[in-house]
């Protein structure tokens, strides 16, 4: 059993897993790294419980067989091989001889019988670009809860039907929404907030497409020499389509960087607790303040306004500045009232919708 | 009082006394900035009650005065301010009007009375170049101690004299000093390590010389538009000098860097505990090996020895890669024995020498 393969390839490969892998558990096993050698490819994998995840790697393998090795140690060797390849030797079923340059080392190797079986789940025909599923977490996972409280909103929802595939996450205060147009089988699942992040990771610079497969609580994602796992969360988010207002009593359209820059400015002299930044919108102007401890701040921005000819609303900064960071170019805001939530949506790519509630006046 | 400064000029300000000025204190004063109008300037001051500062800026100024305003939330607000200039109008005595932009803001001010004085000595005539004095105190730092057993070894000594400034820091198990030839009068001075960092990072950069006074359990160091006072520590080293050795049974030669990145490579699989590896010169070899808890790892490196001829030595390895850390080009190591002192200099800088006491076999 041997395997010669790039030393760049193999990092790679073992970044992908750092984050998956967990440095300690309660069941020490899931520390190490299973590795496999096999006619299509070195395969390593880790889970942490929540995701598994398997990488193929192109290798030059003579032989075949498992082991697991410990992943940290392994992983730091590696990155510091002084050679341009590394060279794995499985000399027993003790040691595993790793050679690049002038450096050799022996690990110590585990049985791999121990290990947890990964279980991937064969994909339907349907695919989604690796990137583009990415996007649509990353766009709305800021809006995922933190709180104990209705667990379910700990999650991303993602709705997929003949109409596209839909990612919605809120915690109760604000809501953000991303539609990615495609035909799609109707199938709603819940995957947890960090599961979501994990799978941002792992896909967003994964070329090509990703297969997907749900089934008994998990959902199996399969894109080039990439295999993964994530356990959903049970249940679905409660109607949550009531709280996107549908008509509006004013309406304003500015550049979304400009404003963003504006609001965390402003943002630094307000409230601690509840950060509390205020939008009065006049004619052609919206005037942002904040007051708290240490002073009060104000700016101005120029704004192409509909509706009412003056309307103040409150929000907490941090909320409306998240709202906007997944906006380029013009952002349009629409208030359905000082206190009833407002839509933030861009002018040009509208698969985004992020609603915000105003603090109470 | 009026002042106008680019902003550029008092953000860099503002970021050499960030780290002096504590973002919390049990005296709550401390974490406010007293700004000083004058004719020399806009004027900066912050304390954490070891490290004093002082930043001059030169300002467009219209009359004088002090305010102080809070350090953390000034700090922010002019990072982000929008405009290439930044306006401060100290209104009256309650507010201070800064202005960039469309960006305005009215910050709650506080009477500088409270403030504790901070004293800076008059320096005499010596003066030492800002960026070598850093070094100096850069190339010994990381062997001062961490632990509270000889409190005295948690500083960086300073010896000056007619031969020249002398940096010294230990920890009892390995020892750095660099040596910096200039005509200096004799004194002798210990800096809490942590100061010593404080003073690098304010004058690594700064242009020009550094004039100093040591007086009262402070030194006083001026540079241009820069004052800072350090508190020293009571007492000096122990006479470390006995641990030099003077004697040798080998010395090798070799590039200090290949060194180094083979020590890290081997010491990842190092016992966890003492950090050990194995060096052994053999002829023209260096083989470093180490042995822990997941295998084991060897490296073979070209040297040029003499001596004896061959020696088994074990170091921790993070305080060789330390010793190291500040050579460049090839360096030459001296043995006095397996388990006495050896000695870590450049071949060709010999202004810095580390020694470093081998592990017990």
């Amino acid at each position: 059993m041997e395997v010669r393969i790039p030393k760049r390839t193999l990092a790679e490969g073992l970044s992908l897993l750092e984050r998956v892998i967990p440095s300690r558990s309660s069941n020490p096993i899931l520390t190490y790294l299973p590795i496999e050698l096999s006619e299509h490819g070195l395969i390593l994998r880790g889970t942490n419980g929540e995701v598994d995840l398997e990488v193929k790697l192109p290798a030059e393998i003579q032989g075949s067989g498992q082991v697991l090795v410990p992943a940290q140690t392994f992983s730091q060797i590696v990155r510091s091989a002084p050679g341009e390849l590394v060279e794995l030797i499985f000399e027993t079923g003790e040691r595993l001889g790793l050679h690049s340059g002038a450096f050799n080392t022996q690990l110590s190797v585990t049985n791999p019988d121990g290990y947890p079986e990964l279980a991937f789940a064969t994909p339907g025909p349907e695919k989604i670009a690796a990137a583009r599923l990415a996007q649509a977490l990353t766009r709305v996972r800021y809006a995922a809860s933190t709180e104990e409280y209705r667990a379910i909103f700990r999650g991303v929802q993602l709705e997929m039907s003949p109409q596209g595939l839909r990612a919605v996450a809120s915690d109760g205060y604000r809501l953000a929404r991303y539609d990615l147009p495609m035909e799609l089988s109707t199938r709603k699942l819940v995957i947890p907030a960090k599961s979501a992040d994990e799978i941002v990771r792992v896909f967003k610079d994964a070329p090509g497409e990703v297969a997907f497969a749900v089934g008994e609580g998990t959902l199996t994602l399969v894109g080039e020499n990439l295999r993964m796992a994530v356990k959903l969360m049970e249940g679905e988010f409660p109607d949550y389509a009531r709280v996107i207002p549908q008509s509006f009593v004013l309406e304003a359209t500015l550049p979304a960087e400009a404003l963003r820059e504006s609001l965390k400015r402003v943002a630094v002299l307000s409230d601690r607790n509840n950060h509390r930044v205020n939008l009065l919108f006049e004619g052609g102007k919206l005037t942002i303040n904040a007051e708290g401890d240490y002073g009060q701040g104000r700016e101005e921005l120029g704004t192409q306004a509909s509706g009412e000819p003056q309307l103040m609303v409150a929000y907490n900064a941090q909320y409306l500045i998240e709202a906007l960071a997944p906006i380029e170019g013009a952002v349009r805001i629409r208030l359905s009232g000082p206190t009833s939530p407002s839509v933030v949506q861009a002018v040009e790519d509208t698969g985004y919708l992020a609603v915000v509630v105003p603090l109470r006046v």
